[in-house]
């Protein structure tokens, strides 16, 4: 066992409509939808410890997904994430932390795993949770995935709208995934198959954006306070809608800020979850992976 | 039809093995095999233009693969590309402008393909032109690619290394990939397979290195300024081997540096290849996606 620490980064994923697609076998078990990952995310620190603890930003809390990806892995270690991303509101968090938490055990613990091994682990972790359906495959692809078909790398399929945006969002609020998916999610998967259909037959953003906004009236998801600001950010002629699941509002572009709000800025993510420190590399210049960096160019 | 002018970031790819998978049906053409996708990439900009045009660092050339993406996507362009890397080399620089104007073209001419979409028209245009098998579905993915299964999105299948490395490089010159896969390649098939089935059993960017090693000498491809410069790298405990097909040696981590050489430096790319300028963001600041970029963090 190495002790070496290593720091994963895992972008946020705001989904804009979903269906949901339980099965026993949670390497099955998933979602089909579309959404967005963000440059705004998740850092996960991990350094092998005698105990499993996790903190996030330096609060101690126990989060049932990065439980069961130590316990799948058989590694105990310390576990320090950090985020500027509202908890609770519809950004992936909790998927975020159980694919970080496997991405950085694999590398710490020398458990030679591939990628598409260790994103199993922490879908199947977050599956058998409850805590979400379709966050970490995403995640772990960044861009603006669109998932095809349910489930881990081994059933799943993925796309992607070959685009890239400046994304703002707003929050007021907690929606609880565990209640809403473990309600009846009929009406709301045929919802989401609908808008899922349309997104196919033109990928584009704005596609993205109209397809979720009517997912969420479908769904009979939306909050008074969703509805009048993405109802504000359509009245300067802008694209918003809400995040599944939370009261999160988020826009294409300056949406939000045009429309007189204050939100959080952020930008598509291009890269999915990637290890952001590589120990085996102390004679490297210690610097993160690039992606589209123009500098570099 | 949009003036929009685009601009791509498209990675590097350098091969360490490969098995060839010739179909008549190019989506189903390709290769197995594992590599490395670099920082040091093609940036395309294309601006819709009566006739086709196309330069690579100022000059005018003739690409077959983007000539066919252009006529598979109906579109005229100028497209200027610009690179760092070494041309004919082994850095899959031909997939890249095959695959930067297939997502600069869809997005300046609306084609509202998804990313699969996209990335079977580059590939199946790299395939027709014999000039690479599996560098667009790579470079497409970024990281570390592994090639399951050949072919485009339709049929290939991806997994890959999960970790990031500083790269070192050296060129000593040309090496055909038209000649070699034009050739006999079942004994540098069978060489390849052996690696793939290598780098699964423990996939490591230092298993990725030894398997490429391995066939390069089963494959009979090494030169013998190559063979000496990866001989050099391992005389001071580092990693390299050589990009196929391409008189290239890349090493890990200060490899190359430490046994004397004065190499080209980058590193491993997280993302796949994304639009870095988007035309309908014109409110937004402007800038490029960014990944992993710690100081959002």
């Amino acid at each position: 066992m190495s002790d070496d620490e290593v720091t994963v980064f895992v972008p946020g994923h705001v989904t804009g409509f979903f269906s949901s697609h339980p099965d026993d076998d949670p390497s099955k078990a998933g979602s089909r939808g579309a959404g967005l990952t963000l440059t705004d995310g998740v850092t996960v620190r991990l350094t092998p410890a005698g105990h499993t603890r996790t903190t996030l930003n330096g609060a101690e809390i126990t989060v049932d997904p990065v439980e069961r990806v130590c316990e799948a892995l058989s590694v105990s270690a310390r576990i320090e994430a950090t985020t500027d991303l509202p908890l609770g509101a519809g950004f992936g968090v909790s998927g975020a932390l159980a694919l970080g938490t496997a991405l950085a055990a694999n590398q710490a613990f020398d458990r030679q795993l591939s990628e598409n091994e260790v994103i199993s682990v922490a879908h199947g972790a977050e599956v058998r949770s409850g805590t979400g359906l379709g966050d970490v495959v995403a995640q772990a692809r960044g861009g603006v995935p669109i998932r095809l078909e349910p489930g881990g790398p081994a059933y799943g399929r993925l796309d992607g709208v070959p685009a890239s945006s400046r994304i703002e969002y707003v929050t007021f609020g907690e929606l609880s995934t565990e209640s809403v998916l473990s309600g009846d999610t009929d009406r709301l998967s045929d919802a989401g198959l609908e808008s899922l259909s349309m997104l196919l037959e033109e990928p584009t953003l704005s596609t993205l954006l109209f397809a979720s906004r009517r997912f969420a009236r479908e769904a009979d998801l939306l909050t008074d306070r969703v509805r009048e600001a993405i109802e504000d950010v359509s009245a300067v002629g802008g694209e918003a809608s809400m995040a599944m699941l939370g009261r999160t509002v988020f826009a294409l572009g300056s949406g939000l800020s045009d429309a007189g709000y204050d939100p959080a800025i952020c930008h598509t993510h291009a890269a999915g979850a990637s290890i952001i420190d590589e120990p085996t590399m102390a004679t490297a210049p210690s610097r993160p992976p690039r992606a589209n960096n123009v500098g570099d160019l």
